[in-house]
């Protein structure tokens, strides 16, 4: 963000920042930007919550300044995975639910000489920044919400793609690439296929980006199976099955939440799916292990699954420079917005062009955005329901463009981490 | 490897390399050094077995001259996991048991003029190099048989360490980094488990490598368990409890080869373990699966298991720079040696120094090395048997360090890929 001289001297009050909901491998580089662009534009003290709204209940926060000492420092938040500050999984209940949990908030934002509250986060946390900011509007207070977008499986709506997207799309695509390569190392005189588990319980978005292995030197995977289509498991055993006639080694990529018709999860026929989370949703695991199970006994090949995982998220190594820059932007653009009077609003990124790539961060009305999830439409899939379009591909490929090259100490990658002291 | 100008106009016949056993992120720098150093020692043709010894008797094989087009290309394939060549897991028979299978090798052998055959390979492959070079001395034939190493496992006795090692401690380490970063960022008022399962079927020395994750601004994993000690799951739940009452995420790391004192894999628990490769060795997943299962409803606490699955060894993009170097200089190593007339007998690492860490090239009689495996002795574990030693550290640390930058073309790392055509 450029440095804005008009408004750096003016002694504003101060600003409060927070993550929420699933970390992903950008979520700090936003924090980064919240924080440069907070010094910049001039407000007094820049604190963070720790653990979200959670911790702020709990009176949980920090003053940024005694964690992030330097230009370095930044450099080194953006490389960092997690959530620096601690997230968490809140659900703020109705205004009319709790009133006093209402009032306790903003007593601690007064208390705190609060300008501006910005809240990186995904779905839920926009219902956040939509409540906070009604509430405050409708009793007359007068700090300004502001939503930054994250989540890896870029489901939110009105955003062209969220921070937090590209770097797991490009780490599920080296990693796909690398998978490949082994696979073909080892299949002679037998037949194997190998079945990558991708997140994206709803959204085929990272399921999708396993075909940004397809490049010149590298097929790609041979069938990808989205979480919007139903799956179909006959199709699925029989096109398998023709592609071993023609070669060795087969790749499956399928999201962890393909369902059969019956609207079961693929991950239930093993006995998964057996939990669920704070919010409500299933935890999906073992898809990838019960088609692996179930092609090895209908076919006799050797296969084998690969679960993603966590590391989707978190690897930080791989992350992609357009992302982190994006994701750095939007932090900034959010404490811009609240600076010049905007609330109840989600920074988004708008793509302005294709080849050369370009974006800029837009706003929306966070009531336009909250609980919407934003699916790969039907027409990006291929007719069979098995692979994704050009225009798919066309879509991602420039979010997975960069690196920034890990500080690397002792042989690893260094991270800027919470000084509780 | 430094230019040998004594011998390089002196005309010789050809060489044969060939890659076995499951791939590492380095073998192919083992590849790259064999054909860099056969090329510089005046060797006529370089051929690659395609598919290892099974391939070679199907008369698979190329000459690299064909792959391999310039400097730029040794260094891709530097970059590049897997086997290039292809891998096979083929175990020969005793020369008594096939009289007819060794005529046949020696005969293509004859056919093509080769005067060395270098195999890259783990335990399995330097019993090939073992018997192939006995059957030579016997019958009077004059090729020479040299075994280069290679396994992520490091259980091949003799040598310091295995190439391929090193790097799949690297990203083993910096992944648990990543992961450590996530569960605290989630960890707040509910407590979390994470259980990591990596990879080695009765050695620890990968498992141990999660250790690495305990640096300046990272508490690494609580609690280590490797297969060379017996599983106890009694001492394993009451350590896990005590650890929650003092902290929200518990990190555990654990070997897929874990067994009970009655024998039994932990995964097979689990209804894992449930069919053998080619070597009869039982096919091992899901140890973390069930004790993340155990835990949760012993404890009521969350948990979630990771398993870093084929990506600790092809994961190249996070490949470790010692590791890459050595496994070059061992290929080299055995080109040398063969030229100069030895036979039967595979390269080691020899560690010379360990701060400023320094290594060389040995060499060693493969009658003393095949189907020995090298354990962590019970000294590097402590006492309790749920953490390593100092010692331990001190011998991994040196040989994660550096990297060689990845390719990278379109957002991707790039790789050499065998050309058919």
């Amino acid at each position: 963000m450029a440095k804005n001289n008009s408004t750096a001297h003016t002694a504003k009050r101060n600003i409060i920042v927070g993550q929420s909901g699933g970390p992903t491998a950008v979520i700090n580089s936003s924090l980064a930007g919240v924080y440069k662009t907070a010094r910049e534009r001039g407000f007094h003290t820049v604190y963070g919550m720790l653990h979200g709204i959670e911790g702020f209940l709990d009176e949980q926060y920090v003053d940024l300044a005694t964690q992030i000492h330097s230009d370095m420092d930044i450099e080194l938040l953006k490389r960092t995975p997690s959530a620096f500050l601690g997230s968490c999984r809140y659900k703020l209940p109705g205004i009319h639910e709790d009133p006093g949990l209402y009032e306790k908030i903003f007593s601690i934002l007064d208390k705190l000489e609060i300008e501006a509250f910005i809240y990186i986060g995904g779905n839920d946390s926009m219902d956040t920044i939509k409540k906070l900011s009604d509430y405050a509007i409708v009793k007359g207070h007068e700090q300004k919400f502001l939503g930054v977008p994250k989540t890896i499986d870029n489901d939110l709506a009105l955003t062209d793609h969220t921070p937090g997207f590209g770097s797991a799309a490009k780490y599920i695509a080296a990693s796909t690439k690398e998978i490949i390569r082994d696979a073909l190392g080892l299949a002679y005189n037998r037949k194997m296929v190998t079945i990558l588990e991708v997140m994206g319980r709803n959204a085929g978005w990272l399921t999708g980006a396993t075909a940004l292995a397809k490049t010149e030197e590298c097929e790609g995977p041979d069938l990808i199976y989205l979480p919007e289509l139903t799956f179909d498991i006959d199709h699925f055993l029989k096109k398998t099955g023709e592609l071993l006639k023609k070669k060795d080694s087969v790749i499956i990529a399928v999201s962890e939440g393909i369902k059969l018709a019956d609207g079961r999860y693929v991950c239930e026929l093993s006995g998964g799916a057996d939990y669920v989370d704070a919010f409500g949703h299933k935890q999906l695991q073992g898809t990838a292990a019960y088609l692996a199970g179930f092609l090895g006994a209908e076919l006799g090949c050797k296969t084998r699954s690969i679960e993603f995982s966590t590391l989707q998220r978190s690897a930080s190594h791989m992350a992609s420079r357009v992302d982190i820059n994006e994701a750095f932007m939007v932090g900034g653009a959010a404490v811009k917005a609240a600076d010049e009077g905007d609330t109840g609003k989600m920074v988004v990124i708008d793509r302005i062009a294709d080849d050369p790539y370009m974006s800029s961060a837009g706003i929306y009305d966070v009531h336009r955005i909250a609980n919407n999830e934003k699916l790969v439409p039907r027409e990006w899939v291929n007719k069979e329901g098995d692979y994704i379009t050009e225009e798919f591909i066309n879509y991602i490929e420039p979010l997975i463009q960069g690196d920034y090259q890990p500080f690397m100490v002792n042989g690893l990658p260094q991270h800027l981490v919470l000084n509780r002291k």
